[in-house]
């Protein structure tokens, strides 16, 4: 039976945003019945208006919409069981992972579900959630939490299928990688480029979640738990950041043909995250914001992807992948 | 409902052999019931016992086999629906398809699910293959047709979902790629790179296959008939091959920050194959002989996977994959 998706969405930020426009522009067969954000709601079980809704709130919050109800709550919305699928997009925390794992956890509960651009949950909670999604026999989908636009769970999920992972290597912070190929071209420091990142707003103010390898981390924890059964946490990660990076030993490595990276490594027994030397002829080796993963697999041999590890749309388009992927 | 797939597997050569191989090695809940060569078949209803077909086949035609049945053909294993799955794997031919585009037409009019590796049926009569699938109400999938072990086709279909694509671009065969990146490395002639590479076994004793762009151009058609919704043939594809790349040309390239790739364009108005420079530090300059593809998509922005185009178990485990997938 052909019927189209109804989905709420939680957390009307830029990706919420990107979401509803692609979903407009693109016509896709996907009814957006719900848009929660902090102090307010927006719902019509026939579908909202998203042209509307576009015109009356870019450059807004979504309390300024007309048509938001200030009495109408994320709890209340996920409890109407209004949508098939809760799309969880609140900010990141990866200390406590709230608001998002309190609403995944009821979207759950309520057998509804869950695809969520939201790392926090999934580092401190996997376990416990997809045995929960399992439980309700439900989806709980997640590819945007690691590698945004470059598929890497489903990746692994839906194509690779037979393949045992021997281990993972790869970029998946845009951010450092930026630093680091302005570092090797221009041969200047650090401190200098990160500042130029951070006026770009390639970088944030506060650039110790990018720099010192924490976002990494977090994504590392993510592969370990989804592909080695883990149930590892931050405190797990063998980390280091590229803070102590200097231009000279980028210039050094890249005299003799290496390029230096902030990589991600996953296998059975290592979960590090840390600067290393990579071949510039390695498929790794890629520039500017982009994002690459290294799979090692019995079968396939090697296969790497690469792609955009975040941006507006290039999040909401994974996010959107999976949303169709629970339709089709 | 659990249940094991059975597969019957037309064609016993290098693929074939690793498909079984790989089945039995690693455990997989998959049943070969039969397995056809030219001139005869393996069958058991109840599972072949793999293990003493991997020691009693090996360096040996099938036909060598004590339990293989010389009046068994494969039609008639065909007509039997001894299997869920019917893996082709005959040799490939892109000028009249045959023997792989009867015996597909035949399983899935039968109503059976196909798997296969085989280009030539996929190059000539997609459309019609594919109408035919659809009508039985049954699975074509041909992942291992398109860069062997590296996922292409079920990319998209899976992964990138709700994407539209706007051009591909990449290097779809890996003897070329070897010699080009041997050429590179070495500055050595195209004619004593290539005879170099046959005594390895990278290429082909005639090489007109690889080297004249055939097989990239093939891969290329089944690439636009499958995301562009054309009906192309080889005679639509504007080909060149690389006989003519002198060292000079690749070590000028060089200098200049670029690689020289055999590539493959494929949009709504491109379908060509050509030497092309690529940027060294570009996704696509990947050596040795290493297969690569970029997206160009709405959403996701760009995605490249790079893989292992050819190898037996590369090869196998891309067919497997395709076979699992049927089951779950």
């Amino acid at each position: 039976m052909v019927f189209t998706l109804k989905i709420c969405i939680i957390g009307f930020g830029t990706v919420g945003r990107g979401i509803v426009e692609l979903i407009h522009k693109k016509n896709l067969d996907i009814e957006v019945v719900g848009i929660c954000a902090r102090n307010c709601c927006v719902y019509d079980r026939n579908g909202i208006n998203l042209e509307h809704l576009i015109k009356n709130t870019a450059g807004l919050p979504l309390e300024k919409y007309p048509k938001a109800d200030m009495a109408l709550d994320t709890d209340k919305m996920i409890d109407t069981k209004c949508a098939d699928v809760y799309v969880e997009l609140t900010p990141t925390n990866i200390d406590h992972g709230e608001p998002g794992y309190s609403f995944i956890k009821r979207i759950l509960s309520n057998s509804c579900h869950v695809v969520t651009s939201n790392k926090g949950p999934m580092v401190l909670h996997s376990r416990e959630l997809k045995q929960l999604a399992k439980k309700n026999n439900v989806e709980l989908l997640y590819e945007a939490t690691v590698g945004g636009a470059m598929p890497v769970l489903n990746l692994v999920r839906e194509n690779l299928r037979g393949n045992s992972i021997q281990s993972i290597r790869g970029i998946l912070n845009g951010t450092t990688n930026y630093i680091l190929t302005r570092m090797a071209a221009e041969g200047a420091p650090f401190a200098q480029i990160l500042k130029e990142a951070q006026e770009l707003g390639i970088a944030e103010k506060d650039p110790a979640y990018d720099v010192d390898g924490i976002d990494a981390a977090a994504k590392a924890v993510i592969i370990a738990n989804e592909f080695f059964s883990k149930d590892s946490g931050m405190k797990d990660v063998d980390m280091t950041g590229i803070t102590r990076i200097t231009p000279e030993f980028v210039s050094l490595a890249g005299k003799n043909g290496f390029s230096v990276k902030l990589i991600v490594e996953v296998s059975d027994n290592v979960l590090r995250v840390a600067p290393r030397l990579i071949k510039k002829s390695h498929p790794l080796a890629v520039d500017g914001t982009l994002n690459a993963l290294n799979l090692k697999l019995d079968m396939a041999g090697e296969v790497t992807v690469v792609g955009y590890g975040a941006g507006k749309y290039e999040t909401a388009g994974a996010v959107i992948s999976d949303i169709l992927s629970i339709k089709n």
